[in-house]
Order: structure tokens, then sequence, then C-alpha cells
């Protein structure tokens, strides 16, 4: 190890055998964290390279089981986000695609700070399985199509290890570490394509459009040197994806989307439009759809016609769960305090909806992980009930406060009405939900 | 923690406070190994100031007790070498001063890789007690002017958990941090006044003369901005200094030279020639000689008149060992099987005895440690009868083996000719023992 720490920081060129071995030891528990995190540092400082990136993901993906999904029918995808505020569009895309003759295999994660985790949402489904083992996955997916398990340490170990380090190490915001962690995991579970939202703006791990361009294209990049196809999008998320932000309340809007029952305006159809976006994308780049359109037409029709709804029926049943939920919300549970913080100033068109601030209301509810050991609670959460452009008169509600108790509802508004901006004069839409497409 | 981390990453200057809290929860271990290594890679790449290293090394220092030397005669002197081959210079140098009316309280580190350490060489001494508490060190101190110990866990925790982690992080040639390493345990041993031989050679830490100075300025730099008087040799160490290398054998050297035995040509006048040098050096840098030439008449007539040895003698019955040693070696212990390994070419003149080839063969007869937990054999060793630019006649004895079977006798008799470069013409002398000064 200490060979391959020191090519590091010398930025020397690591060999494949190399990031094999920083795999495998990381893996195996052989190396201790000490010389991981200096290893990390200097991987830090002197960026790897795409071929190095690439190596790596391999090398991660290796480092333990690898589903394999032969046998299952093709086309095999994932789909991951680099996660927002209000980001609940794997529940929505999962089934949706999975009604499409895709074969969705899924490895999620939980949250952390700011940005929510699927793990964490669908935990607040009573019941619902969200530890399946490989085989299992295997057998669902078989049967139905669809299938997601949160992180398991059978899949990329060495991934795990170097990942549980980041954060304390201050190696986090490093674009080949944040390339080989996301593609390591979605080999190791058997995908051949990836659709993959990067998120860009206030509420994002890169609020700075830049910033993310240049993730995506790095992505892109090691994908290619390790044999997968990936499609990006570059999504916006400076203000919240959707109405609903806090984890069974999420869900429900979720739901929402998959019954088909959003209006054409508001926050939830902006929601609703991303996973219709994600969905047609991902028909195309796998052959499933011979272009966007079409595949936005296959889309439509599964949501429409509640094709997409009965599968995710078929899945929350699968994994242990009442189907019902999805049609009534009934045992999703409720926050004990709800309260309505309307427009106290006068009429106007809304010029911002600060994400990052709704995102640290809903953390500061207890609807989030400030640090890893934290509980969150399923039920809180804040509505946001109006999208940047919208016009909104005097009075009118702009959010509900979910809350455990009335003082932390009413510090939660206080905090919202300061992320909001409303103007007298109609403000630039600013830009819009795609961002850009690779 | 990770603000602290990120701040070293992106290359921020460290606040004085940042530092004090890097030192004290490394001392007192509430910050893991894994981010004292993330910082020290990113201090490796991203070097501190001379000003960040002098806090750095001021906060070491006050991580742990300090050793108050108030009441005992001053000048305070400690003495330090960065460690070569052959290198007891520390066992003349300390009895040798204090014999000139200075307080001399030291501690001392263990040996690593080729260059041996003088705990080590001391703990051939049946008796010497090398782990002595702070308030014994100032007692002997008091009552002979003189006191010697290993590392002790009270003095300088801070360094002691860096230090542990640098070599298998590849963070050990980082010349801040070997500064404030040095320095820090300097100053929470009470010195104010320090004498540093920085060695530089093939058998030295630091093979590259540039490399050498670079440290010797820094750690003047560091010195003088954490208030510590230092002066500073750099001295060659591309052939073994003096005659014997080997734990036990090193001693006997040391003893020659304080019996004031020594011939005034080979490898033990050389050794002799240092200790004077930097003994001269010592008593001007403190005022207790008005000039180097003042001085090294001072610790000539100590080597002469048996002061210096009586000083040994009272200062080895202190700590527990019979002082005869000095006198006899009796006690010291032999290997053995002795090997002598005559020139088995023409004669002609040295060109070179390598160091780190010497250092290396007495390493593998177990006069070393290739790792930090291996046991040491004390009375393993060579003696080196040549040095450069000295005339050998064909037969004439170059080296004798001190080794525990024939058979590694013969092996390192092997290595030990190939170390050794013997040429017809005069050979040019190289570069003298004294390189520089500061």
């Amino acid at each position: 190890m200490q060979g391959i720490i020191a090519a590091r920081r010398d930025g020397r060129t690591h060999t494949e055998e190399e990031l094999r071995t920083l795999a495998r030891t990381a893996a195996d528990g052989s190396a201790p964290d000490y010389q991981l995190s200096a290893w990390l540092m200097a991987a830090y400082l002197n960026p790897l390279t795409p071929q190095e990136t690439a190596w790596l993901t391999l090398a991660m993906a290796d480092s333990g089981e690898r589903l394999h999904l032969e046998g299952l029918p093709k086309p095999w995808v994932d789909k991951h986000s680099t996660g927002g505020v209000g980001d609940k569009t794997t529940i929505v895309l999962l089934p949706l695609l999975a009604s499409c003759g895709l074969t969705m295999v899924k490895m999620s994660g939980r949250g952390l700070g700011i940005t929510g985790g699927t793990i964490d949402k669908l935990g607040s489904v009573p019941g619902l399985r969200l530890d399946l083992a490989p085989e299992e996955m295997i057998a669902q997916a078989r049967k139905i199509g669809i299938a997601l398990t949160g992180q398991t340490p059978a899949l990329a170990p060495a991934d795990k290890a170097l990942y549980s380090l980041r954060d304390a190490t201050a190696t986090v915001d490093s674009i080949p570490l944040i390339v080989s962690s996301i593609l390591s995991k979605k080999i190791a579970a058997g995908a051949e394509t990836v659709v993959l939202d990067v998120k860009c703006g206030s509420g994002a791990f890169m609020p700075d459009e830049r910033e993310a361009r240049r993730l995506a294209l790095a992505l892109a990049e090691t994908a290619k040197l390790a044999g997968l196809r990936l499609r990006i999008a570059i999504t916006d998320m400076n203000q919240p994806l959707g109405r609903c932000v806090g984890n069974s309340l999420e869900v429900a809007e979720a739901a929402e989307v998959l019954r088909n029952e959003v209006s054409a305006q508001g926050p939830t159809a902006r929601f609703r439009e991303l996973c219709v976006h994600l969905a047609a994308m991902t028909l195309a780049a796998c052959g499933a759809a011979s272009d966007t359109l079409e595949g936005r037409m296959r889309a439509e029709r599964a949501l429409v016609s509640g094709e997409a709804l009965g599968k995710a029926q078929s899945w929350f049943e699968a994994q242990g769960a009442d189907p019902g939920v999805l049609q009534t919300g009934l045992g999703l549970g409720a926050a004990p305090f709800c309260l309505t913080v309307p427009n106290e100033g006068a009429a106007g068109y809304v010029a911002g909806v600060d994400a990052a601030t709704v995102g640290r209301v809903v953390l500061g509810l207890g609807g989030g992980r400030a640090n890893k050991e934290d509980e969150i609670d399923p039920t809180v959460g804040v509505e946001v009930h109006v999208t940047v452009g919208a016009f909104v008169e005097a009075g009118e509600p702009l959010f509900s406060v979910h809350a455990r108790t009335r003082e932390e509802a009413e510090a939660a508004a206080r905090d919202l009405r300061r992320g909001l901006t409303v103007s007298a004069t109609e403000a630039f839409p600013g830009p819009g939900l795609i961002l850009g497409e690779i």
C-alpha cells in the first residue's frame, strides 16, 4: 500500500494492478483506514485520469459479488440521481420503465444532509423490505421486472469502505472519486444501460453548472472506458423538485404521478415532466424506443393507462408492503401538526424558492440526517405549493409545514419565507428543468 | 477536523488555533487515525509555511507535559542527529558537554531501517535504564548535569501520534513535518539551545545535499519563529561515521573516544573530530565559550583530562549501569562469530565505502529493524577499518564482521566488498566531514 499511496502522492499513473490491489484490500479490510484515507487525499489533490478512474470503477465493481442478470429479459437498466431536494424520481421511474418491458434492478442509498435518499423515502412505507439478498433481487426481477434494495455489503464493498471515509477526510468533492463510486455500484448491480440525473443548483451537491457539466463529462468518459452505456441529463435543482419534500410526503406525491392525478400546472407537474423526460431518454438509449419522441409517447401511455401504477403495486407487494398504500396513502403516517404558510405580502410573481433553504428546513424538522447516525422522522416535511414564475395572490398558500410541534412548524415557516422571493413584476423564469444532456 | 483537513487540502493558511486543535485531538486520541492521515497527505502535498510549522511545533510541544528545567544550571542544551550509519555521537557529546558545565537533558529515539537509534545502542549496556520519568530526569540532571531517556508518551504525544502514521501513509519526506517533529520534542524536553547534525549522503535519510540544506534552512527558520536557539551542522554520511556499526560495538567505540584512546588517523579519529566539532559549536552557541576556537580547546581539554570520561561514568552509574563498562567493555557482549575481510585485490586507494551498504549489511545481520516490531541483536555489526582516501595494501583488513553464524558473516562479507571501491590511483578524497553550518 505504501507504494500505491506514494505513486498517487507523486502524481504517477497507477497500473490496473495497483488499483485492483487497492480495491481488494479496501474490501477485505487488510488495508487500514489510515492508509485508505491517505490515498484518498492524494487522489483528491492528484486526480485520477479517466483510464485510472475506469480501472478503479471496474476493480470496485469486482471487489464483491456481481449480480448476474443472465436469463432476465433485456435491456437491463439502472437509474441514478446525484441527489436533490424533493427528488423522488426513482419511485416513479422504476415501475414506469418496468411496465415498458425493461428489467430494472437497483441498489439505492440513504440520504445525508439536505439531499434525501430513496431508501429513507421508501422506508416510510410500512412493511416494505429494503434489504433484499442478491438472489432475492434476481428472483423478483425475473417475476415482475423490478427489484430495489438498500446498499448491501455484498456488492462493491471496496466502494463502501472508501466512501465511508470521504466525508470525515474532506475528500468528497473529487470528480474521479465520485464517478468511480457511482458507476462501480451500477456495474456490480448488473446494469448494461444507466440513465443518470446530474442535479445542479442550490439544493444539489453541485451548485455550479460548470462543475455539474464537468462531472457529467467525466461520468460519460469513464462509463465508455468501462463498457457501460450511459445517458445523462443535467437538471435544475435551484427550486425543489415537485411539491413534497420529506419522506412519506414524497412517496405520496410519487403515487399521485403513478395514478396520473396531476394537474397540468404546478410543482407536481414539473416533477412528472422530469419522470417522463428521463423515461423517454432511457427507452431511446436502450433501444426499446426508436427515439426520445417515441419514448415519450410510451412513457405517457404507461402513466395514462395505469400500467405504471399496476407495476408499482406488484413491486410494493413483492417487497412486503400493502399495494393499497399507492391508492390511498393510508398507513404512510402523518405528522401531528400541519401549518399553512400564506403569502403575507402583496400579490406578485415567484422569483425564487430556494431549494437549499427548503432542504435545510426539512432537515431541521427531523426529516433528514445531519450525521450518519441520526434517526429520521418519516412523517415531517414541507409542501411547496408554488414554482418559480407562478403568480401568487396576497394570502394564497405558499407552503404547508408538517411538523412534530407548533413551535417547530412556526420556526420552519419563518425560514421558508426567507427562502422565497416574490416580485411585483413578472420575474425571469430562470433556466428550464433540463439544462443539458449527454 | 473536517474543516482543518479541508483548509490544508485547499492550501489555505492554518490559524494557530487550528493547529492547536490538531495537536490536541491527535494527542488525546479524539481525532481518528484516518483523519490525521488525510491531513498528513494534504500537508505533504500543500506544505506548511514556516509560520504554520512553528505553530505546529509549539502545539505539539504543548500537547503533553513539558520538562521544566528551572533551577538547573544554564545553559540547557540538547543535541539531535537526523541519523546515519555508525552515528554514536550522542554517547560522547552528552558527557563531554556536561563536563563543560552544560545541562544536557535529552529524549532519544529507536532506530528504523539502516539508521540506528541511540536508545538501541545504549540498550546494549547491561542495567542501563532508558525509561526515566520526567521527575527522574530533572533530579538526575540536577545532580550530574546529564539525563537521557527513550521516547516517553508524556512528552509531545501529538508528535508520537502523527509520526507513527507517516511511514504507512507515505508522508515521511515532508520537510515541514520533519522539522516540527524534531523541534517539538526538543522544546518539550526543556532545551533552550539545540545543536543539530543534519546528515547527508547514501547512509542518511537525505542523500541529496541540496535537500539536506533545504531541511537545515527550514529547521533554522522554524526554530527562530518558535524561540529556540539552534545551531546546525550538515555533515557527510556517504561513508559510515567511525569504525563501528552495530549497537554494542558503537558503545565500545564511543568509550574509546571518551578514554581518549584514538589514533590520529583512521575511522575513529574521523568520528572523534565530529564530536569535537559539534561540541565546539555548541559551547560557542550557548555562550559557554567565546567562539568555536575556544570551544574546541575546552572540548579537547575535557577529553584529554578524563573529565568527559568521568562524567560518562557518573551518567551510566546514575542510570543503573556498571560504569566500568566504559573502561573495559566487559558486559557489552560479543557476537559468536567474527570474520575479518581482507583486501583481496591489488593495493590502492579507497575511493568509497558506501554507508548505505554497510547499514544494510548490519540490518541483515540482525543489528537493526526492518519493521518497527523487529527484535535487534545488540552484539552483531561491522567494523570498517578504512576511510575514503586511505591507502590499503593487498591482504590488509578492510572489515571485521561480527555475526551469529559463519554463513551470515560470509554473506555480509560478500556484500561489504561490493560496497567498497579501491582505485589504483589516488582517489579524489570527496567532500570533507563538515559540509556546512548554519
